[in-house]
């Protein structure tokens, strides 16, 4: 993997969370920003990191935190990106570089399509995270070595050898290009199908006193993704409704099968849905 | 925790894959059996355990197995413990003691209820396992710390300080007396049911070879246990049926209402949908 170097004067990160904290950790590690411009809704959020000296400058306004920049982070749930593009869209500067770290794609590919075609973007998506989210555990080395998608838009002429790849490298990730209907798709499979069977089950099987004494790892490592933010996975889910609604349907209807086949007493059939589980993980 | 020490003379143990095997390696560890005969239907299973030399004799018939033990430890699946327990009662000796170690209760303590009224026989389930199965991996410190669910049946005048509790003790266990209705409803929320949504993500979701790519922990996770020995699942889906249907109608319930709340993309619902899940985790 060749490795490549990124430098920009001025960067501003919209969203100061665990994902976009660990991204401006990053970059100040690697020397990759000259000065960081951060942006927050939340007061107490901006209180605490401007107390840790890693961020230099909060802005007050949007306008202000994207007017000077070289390269524009937004960090925020999905849905608040989609809204932050529109509404920074007039103040970018010629020139100016923007990506997106949201977990679904498409919509934000569409939504950077309609930026000035004076700047340029890319949408992202970084295969990092933690059990727990906001800046206090933000980790300048969450990328290391980690995948981390970027999917072209019509305001990229090529993302391959483009800044949008020397940045990720520079973070220390390996940058995958991918079109936003595929990694939305697959996404879908692998990350949003499992939240949603997590949180199926912690709905379903809530331990009451004597489950909880026999409750061991199948409980909890198959629960364990329940316990994700409602608020971010609102948005991914809100945004990759089609693929989902495929999805559960296709559960729905293992599950029939199963239920079809407990209830008559099916060994083989049962035997047959088990194996291809097991085959098939 | 009051510890106690078991010792019997001759121990029986009918299977010996990872947990028949790790009782009879705890067993000799703690010195609580002064001879172990085991028996196993896998050709293959007896010449590797002789070889290690770690039970003394393997019977060539479950007759001659069980005749002059002492305690028989039956630790098949399920369904082939609900047999070999009818195989048995003719041959078992005045005051032999029969424990089981299987994953359901209540069909096992049926029985055991027909057992001879001259034996003694305790319902168990031991809260430990390993992601591998077989003789290979069995280990003597496998039940150390865990819970050991133990079931009253009718050839149990009490189980509470009974030989049945001591054995548990001594091979490192926590003794848990359940009434087997509360056992089978409880594992089915905690147990059964993660392994039925585990498998239904793992039979929806196959990941593509972009997928993989893009599978992190929440996949990992979230399919671990589709990978269970579908013969033993067979026998613990099978004899948990009627409390495995009715949590399969919830789970569906609760797809459903997602389906719904996906497709009108109702926030409020979807929110609270999520929040619940997170809160009963």
């Amino acid at each position: 993997m060749a490795s490549a170097s990124f430098y920009a004067e001025e960067v501003a990160v919209l969203g100061v969370g665990l994902i976009g904290g660990s991204f401006v950790k990053a970059m100040k590690e690697m020397g990759a920003a000259g000065r960081i411009i951060g942006y927050d809704t939340d007061a107490t959020v901006r209180e605490s990191v401007l107390a840790t000296g890693e961020i230099d400058i909060f802005a007050s306004t949007i306008t202000s935190a994207v007017a000077t920049a070289d390269v524009i982070v937004l960090a925020t749930p999905v849905r608040t990106t989609l809204a932050l593009l529109a509404d920074i869209a007039p103040t970018l500067k010629h020139g100016a570089k923007v990506l997106d770290l949201g977990s679904t794609k498409r919509e934000i590919v569409v939504a950077m399509n309609r930026l000035p075609s004076y700047v340029e973007a890319v949408a992202g998506h970084p295969m990092a995270g933690k059990a727990e989210s906001g800046w206090a555990v933000a980790d300048g080395r969450l990328f290391q070595n980690s995948t981390f998608v970027l999917c072209p838009t019509q305001r990229t002429p090529t993302v391959a050898a483009s800044w949008a790849e020397a940045l990720v490298q520079t973070i220390g990730a390996t940058p995958l290009i991918l079109d936003a209907d595929i990694h939305d798709a697959s996404v879908a499979r692998v990350s949003h199908l499992p939240y949603i069977l997590s949180a199926t089950l912690a709905k379903t099987a809530a331990p009451d006193t004597h489950a909880r004494h026999l409750s061991a790892g199948g409980y909890r490592d198959t629960s364990r993704v329940a316990g994700h933010n409602p608020h971010m996975m609102r948005d991914i889910l809100l945004t990759n409704t089609d693929n989902l609604l495929t999805l559960i349907q296709v559960a729905q209807a293992h599950l029939g099968s199963l239920e079809q086949l407990l209830s008559t007493h099916d060994e083989a059939g049962l035997m047959q849905w088990m194996q291809e589980a097991r085959d098939q993980r």
